[in-house]
């Protein structure tokens, strides 16, 4: 059997998805929805398959699940539209940068019973998850702090930030929702500082693009985040915790690993300058995961109430970071 | 346009390059050939396309090229009768076991013209290729040293050592291909010792488990060869070349990069433990270069006589290793 | 012209101190002093100098500076009674638990003109040094955050921990000091929480063993200091400086450097297990420098001004981690 | 007790072995004799020790051992000299450049009993003394292939060169030294080749700068040397053992270990630039056993036997590469 999946937004991350069903021979793109034509159809023309508009994919009962990888401000609307169709449902994070009106969307998916998945393609990081298995295995005893460096090659542009919802939501929120899945905790306080160090224009947008937080559980397990917008050599993305008998670490990854030595020294190439190339093995693991909780019907994992979590992680964040006090998890 | 290719033999090496073909989308598997049905038909199965016989690849002109992965002793013979039928041919190493009968399939090549390629993947493995490009960069300056570990993580069954040529034919000759892909020189001399030192039964067949070659140039230039047929540490590939103004070095690879550190000191995830996962997408990027050549209409490298000469060169170490000499190259 | 010195307290940090004395020709070992005279009676024999006392070594005019090595309490008053003797002094750190008791003590210092140099060992590390080189070679472009990991390989005893004024004001009094030795700015507000997760003992007599800190300077730097008082693999201490340019980062140190690769992976051995091995070097470096600014009549550095501020730093860190608020630094 | 020291040649070596001595607190040197009085007086003043000459040390009875560090052509003749005088002698490598005179030697030696000690430092290096007691633990089964990378950082001058004996007996002796200690076998035959890469002069003087040499020994065990007179990222000196169980490395050594990451990658420093720095520990630990073997009255170890044969390996790698054969040992 295959599940026939609806690709809703074409852009930059629909791209990377609609690459990544391909991986999956479970999983069949039939349908590419944009409101720009030319961006349906490049993607469409590539997975052989046909440019539809959001009614069609509704109501056309042959389809199993859609992938929402349209603008922020439209995935609540179409979880619950589509919740309401019965069908499963792959959506970007966040939500939407309104906590209040993502708790509504999740209280719909709750009501219609929808199956529904957080896009934190990071959770399916096959090193990530290798940390995460090491904890589980008891590798490293119980997990007593845990350590996020997440730093972007270069800042967005100004359009983005206006639109992002701030570097809490927008990049730190993969970050809160990597710590929960490390700490195996739920976080009570949040303390977060936010700089501009890095380019005064995103200062002058009410932003910060560099931050360090800190949030601490019940039991005072901690995680530190660290986020830069810039980091000259490349896409920074590593992650350490520390237990009680000992610690378990993933490096960050480039694309070549050769070194050349000389008489400057010893030199790697740099990271990885990109997401996609960064995060190719974890979009396609993140699908078939999806595939997974669709054919073996389970819950889809990261769920709605994952994305909830890390929405209010990043508004505390915010509160913190402006108020200059700690803030409570209630 | 597509590059419409057939698949000869569908046993192991016969899947990778099933796989390595869905990764370019200007080539389309259309036919699978085997003596085992059943293979055929798996392959066939995954990638849509139909089950075959020679007879009928030779005479189907829609067919632009051949992949060749059927045992040894049909190489040369196949590769004769698709040149004179005017397809593409991508030909697995090596042409033959016997060197006189690869130069006779060398020179129905020659006067066919017809494109043919050697499948030494390696030379395409991004972390190799980095390397020779570094020497291209001219970043090393001359190249005076040419040091390569090439040790299998385990030993294959008898059966297969029975058939394989012995180990400088079978194991060897692909770090023959890469010591002269990366010398930049012709090898004029060979000197080869060979133990048996993993697995009696090796020895019992008339071949090694062990082997030290060192490879000297017209100029002086080095090559030092380290092969094993047991590294319980994984799939152990690693190449350094020394020049005169530095040292490039590619580095193992391994599925995930972790670090856990403990009492017993800092770990990390063994090799790939096999040459599939180690070489995925050097498969890949060897079935875009042969792609490429025909496209283009330029001469395929590594070309049938690149497949010779590492024939030669894996004589000249049997025979240095047998009998205890140094042996020239004509 | 040698500098003869006297040693005031003979246990582990004063034996570190006799050993780094050897190692700079300029300098003379002639007087230990300790309450227990079987500890300075040791160090005297190794050194081949005479046991002395607080007298004694006051009144004596040959002896041009003072190692104090003494229990924290002692530090300000031998601080104050060497200064006015004229001595050069080079104190552990803290120079007291209090704040204004180590401010009088600081302005003693001022008023005689005292050379005093306060015990911050680490920022002599080579390697600590080399980063710290980088930055001031512009090799980074300007500073905008700092991550420290400092962690003990095992808690210490509880009687130390009765007297040692709490984590903050013991252990990550050195990360304060590295914090400002790399951020080239003065911190504005601190962050810090703190937990029980390594020893519930520790937390029975009031203090923390797992700490998180984030410091924040005028201008937006950040700095994030990652303390626990257990570690098994040993003693962790990295640095890594996050600039506009790139990054510098100091690795771990390990006694051997071997890596052993089996079918279980790649294994190094642990780190350093002691601060006196980690720390060889810089303790070593660090009396050259006393020698250096007696020697050449320069102000010593680490100054005892440097030593207040890291103290100020320690009790507002206190100060957040028990009242959860972020505390402004006046 | 203390062991008394006379040091014989104040040359570069010399002062190593002086300061080596001052780490070791049951050994005094209280003797320096060289031709050039100003070196012996430099070394003599740093050591609080006289100046003295071959016949009043001969005819000193409070002085228990000779470190001999003049010139090799000398060796044989101080080595015999001192055993018939009773002395414990440690000698720089080599015997002789002439293994009937090394030989003749070794003769003396036997009949006086005396305790000879040579000076194959590299053994006392904590890093190789590792990966030898990774073997010794069993930790990577029955030693197969042992590979040992040796490079200098640049060729000495042509005057040396002249006088060295040539690349096998001056370099690559510390290596076949090296290779027979992780071998733990003899060797049965040697391969070299050798080529002039690196400085035409050196090939004017009848030398090679750069070789390869294979050794196998009569059960098949193999081992590979890379030599090199110039490496520009310092001083190359690596070993690895691979071995039936798993595989044991000693990596290079900086002497900082900082990492600098920018748009150009990550860069580590240079190696160390010169054998005294990379080998201060081994030469301190060195003199130690030396010590040992006279205060224990044990066999000092490596042996004027184990020079014997490190030498005879040489004079069969430099037979090897001149005639283009494999040199079968006696």
């Amino acid at each position: 059997m295959v599940t026939k999946l609806a690709l809703l937004g074409a852009g930059r991350i629909g791209k990377v998805h609609a690459k990544a069903i391909t991986t999956d021979s479970r999983a069949q793109l039939v349908a590419v929805v944009d409101a720009m034509a030319g961006a349906a159809e490049a993607i469409a023309r590539e997975a052989h398959c046909m440019v539809s508009t959001i009614e069609e994919v509704l109501a056309d009962e042959t389809i199993d699940a859609v992938i929402i990888c349209t603008p922020t401000n439209t995935h609540a609307d179409l979880i619950e539209r589509f919740a309401r169709a019965g069908k499963a449902i792959f959506c970007e994070k966040p939500v939407d940068l309104d906590v209040a009106r993502a708790e509504a969307c999740a209280k719909v998916v709750e009501e219609t019973g929808a199956k529904v998945m957080l896009g934190f393609n990071r959770r399916f990081d096959p090193h990530f998850q290798a940390v995460h298995k090491a904890i589980d295995d008891g590798r490293i005893g119980k997990v007593e702090m845990v350590t996020i460096t997440s730093r972007d090659p270069g800042p967005p542009p100004a359009e983005y930030i206006k639109v992002s919802g701030g570097i809490f939501r927008d990049m730190t929120i993969h970050d809160f929702d990597m710590a929960r899945f490390l700490l195996g905790e739920e976080v009570e306080s949040v303390f977060a500082t936010g700089s501009v160090l890095v380019n005064p224009e995103i200062g002058a947008l009410g932003d910060f693009d560099s931050a360090s937080i800190v949030l601490t559980t019940k039991s005072g397990r901690q995680a530190i985040i660290s986020n830069s917008r810039r980091a000259t050599y490349g896409y920074d993305q590593r992650i350490e915790v520390h237990g009680s008998l000992g610690s378990a670490a993933a490096e960050n990854q480039r694309p070549v690993s050769i070194e050349i030595a000389n008489a400057d020294g010893y030199t790697r190439p740099p990271l990885h300058d990109f997401f996609m190339t960064r995060y190719t093995a974890a979009y396609a693991a993140e699908i078939t995961a999806f595939i997974d909780s669709i054919e073996n019907n389970t819950a889809p994992s990261p769920s709605i109430k994952d994305g909830l979590i890390a929405l209010k992680l990043a508004d505390a964040a915010l509160k913190s970071a402006t108020s200059k006090t700690v803030v409570t998890i209630a």
